[in-house]
């Protein structure tokens, strides 16, 4: 089957593109001796996962219990929910997990870890847990001057074993240059290592340090002490990625086909796509529209649930029936919102993949 | 089972707020003697659209023929997709559908229409059209005062049948007074019946004058030559239709049940519904953050796809493992990021219902 052939809109994943860029990854952690634990999140695929683990990643990430589930139903054995895991009802399915693969989760409070160590504790079970610091992007996650005191309590904790700390910059996100990109994972990566350094020496045996986000780790891998890194948007990257200069237009595997279905004003064409194919997450680092028109100079200044506005540059032209390629702010979130996508190569569909995780809320 | 016993995020239906929505607008549509043509897009269930049309609902409006074709196999037999249907594919899914229910769909250019004139006179059938007209919203439709020379390119085409006129003032959701959101019902519906009125002077056979948005429905609905109406959001309401004046915090159907995962700092706390379980939607008219919680102060500052970080107003405490509710802004995207809902009556749980219609993009 052609792209041509295809309804819209229809979200493609152009298979040169999206594998290597997990090639390069791959590369970039195996020079830096860490290991890549890829998040599974923008994917949501089992057949991405798969050329993620061939190209060399050790076990994956994942953000909800959910959808560790559904990677664990297709064989994936090792597993860390980088979320904190709060509350009896998922504890005990972290304990069901945990029966089946080699299963570690985040905390970042004793209070929220006390229900895990209970439910493991109980029956003599050991789950492994990841503390989590807060290097600056101030969501979850211990300040590092509190992560001594906060690790002692946890570890001191039964059923539970704390095997290591992480961390994710988000605040990459919000840098307004790639210098000060590069500064964040720097910072992410030393601030980690040195907190490494310090639960070790009051005799925590800290085994991991994991980095996360695509526009620090490549930052972060290359700083001393650290032993992981957990990027998850670098398989498709996105229009934010592009603005942050974390990669080129060249780089995005993921992108949106659309038809434009009216052509009301000449400063205005509305395509068949809107919020609910893109999302309506800004773009990043400063907003900028919800999606860049692929070769034009136009792009979605607005959108609703189904139509996506083009304020249409002087240099443009579009007609109703017209087919358009749309790169969105965030790939993640376009992920969430299919229940498909098609796998292509050059113009030729070779697959139709199904988001075996998406939707997965709990 | 009880509220409490759910898991979290889950997205919850209160049955009686619910059932007092649809039978309010049920009854103000037929005080003004227009036909209530519920959009089922804020819903996406079948369950709902059973309770609107028990409530004197006829027909149903939904935004692509993929939602028409889920409500078509539960056997919901007349239906309007309130969008420009365009394209060869989409054109013979509108033929076999309109073959087993009354089918019209919406059209705002000849160009559009060609190709759904082109597939249905093939086969000497005929398919009913309504124009869109754009009296202020300016996403798609035809200006009123071109509305009479497209109406009637549109009606010469064979295979269609322009039966009649059709509009969403969706401009009423950036009003920032009621007394705004009610002139801008007022000039929906009276620029609509006047479009339609020089129509009809000119021969073409209008019988629909079709209105549409839950902000200005209960207005453009009284508005003489009015016939019909589309209001979409009014079963569930949300954040916004309280920020418009729409309606009160009782009138909201639709909350979404969390737990606070993390309580970094005193001014901080973390819920475990981010933009996976929200969407990124803003508050409209104004702005002003991304769900409120109910029964506090504070209200959700930023999201990401998995988290909710709550900016705690001073009167507030938050602790780790407590359950909250929040009212989303935007109840229409929430339905879509769902595979299911709970439909609950006080504390009860009387059912959990799947989203038929959810993520049908095409």
């Amino acid at each position: 089957m052609q792209i041509e052939e295809l309804d819209t809109p229809a979200v493609l994943i152009d298979l040169d593109v999206l594998e290597g860029n997990v090639r390069r990854m791959a590369e970039r952690a195996a020079a830096c001796g860490v290991a890549l634990r890829p998040h599974g999140k923008t994917h949501k695929l089992i057949e991405v996962a798969r050329l993620q683990r061939d190209a060399g990643a050790r076990g994956m990430t994942l953000a909800k219990l959910g959808e560790a589930e559904a990677f664990a139903a297709a064989g994936f054995d090792d597993i860390f929910v980088a979320y904190p895991v709060v509350g009896a009802l998922k504890a005990r399915r972290a304990l069901a997990l945990a029966r089946r693969v080699r299963l570690a989760v985040g905390v970042d409070s004793p209070e929220g870890a006390l229900t895990l160590s209970a439910v493991f504790a109980e029956g003599g079970n050991s789950l492994d847990v990841l503390l989590k610091v807060d290097v600056g992007y101030h969501r979850v996650g211990v300040p590092p001057e509190h992560a001594l005191e906060t690790a002692i309590r946890i570890a001191e904790l039964p059923g539970l074993r704390l095997r290591g700390i992480f961390t994710h910059a988000g605040q990459g996100y919000a840098a307004e240059t790639p210098t000060a990109v590069q500064a964040a994972g720097h910072v992410e990566g030393a601030t980690l290592a040195q907190t490494a350094e310090e639960l070790r020496r009051a005799g925590l045996a800290i085994e991991v340090v994991s980095v996360g986000s695509t526009p620090t780790a490549p930052h972060a891998m290359g700083m001393a002490g650290v032993t992981e890194c957990r990027p998850g948007n670098y398989v498709y990257h996105d229009a934010s990625q592009v603005s942050l200069g974390t990669c080129g237009l060249e780089d995005c595997a993921l992108t949106v086909l659309a038809t434009v279905v009216s052509t009301p004003a000449p400063e205005r064409a509305v395509l068949d796509a809107g919020s609910k194919t893109l999302s309506s997450d800004p773009l990043r680092p400063r907003p900028g529209g919800f999606g860049l028109l692929l070769g034009t100079r136009s792009r979605l200044d607005r959108l609703s649930e189904e139509h996506g506005v083009v304020g249409v540059d002087a240099a443009d032209r579009f007609r109703v029936g017209q087919r358009v390629r749309v790169l969105p702010n965030h790939s993640c979130v376009v992920s969430n919102l299919h229940d498909r996508v098609f796998a292509v190569r050059g113009d030729r569909v070779e697959a139709v993949w199904t988001l075996a995780a998406r939707g997965r809320v709990q």
